[in-house]
């Protein structure tokens, strides 16, 4: 069994607003000096493969057919 | 300027019912021997800190006052 992390994160130039809200909220408990914060998400999948190189073209696709908006989103893999 | 990933997951037996919705649009995809599916947080932070161990103090104090439920979530931090 393979465990992959995913992470899916905003390109940049791409509006972020959940990010400038809790900018906006670190700054109203008293945390200075913070400057951009942009938020993404994780996977973590678990794959019964036991093909490296085929579990990593899987993920690939997953995330190109779900997992991430390919317009405005990266995604990186990372394969335990 | 220091740049830190946090990354919010889920602790081990709380129900993730959006890491099973996933695991079934997979499956209808059809997308084959995908297990357990797990889906976090992902925060990216530019703090104006130089000193790396209080830039570090500082997110973990963020992460327990803000951006984690410790009661469910977890969470690793890393520096850039």
């Amino acid at each position: 069994m393979i465990k992959a992390r995913v992470t899916v994160t905003l390109k940049n130039g791409v509006l972020d607003p959940q990010g400038k809200a809790i900018e906006g909220a670190l700054a109203s408990l008293g945390f200075q000096g913070v400057g951009h914060v942009r938020q993404g998400k994780v996977f973590d999948i678990e794959l019964d493969d036991t093909d490296r190189a085929a579990a990593e073209a899987s993920l690939r696709d997953m995330c190109e057919r779900l997992l991430a908006n390919t317009v405005i989103e990266n995604y990186t893999i990372a394969l335990d």
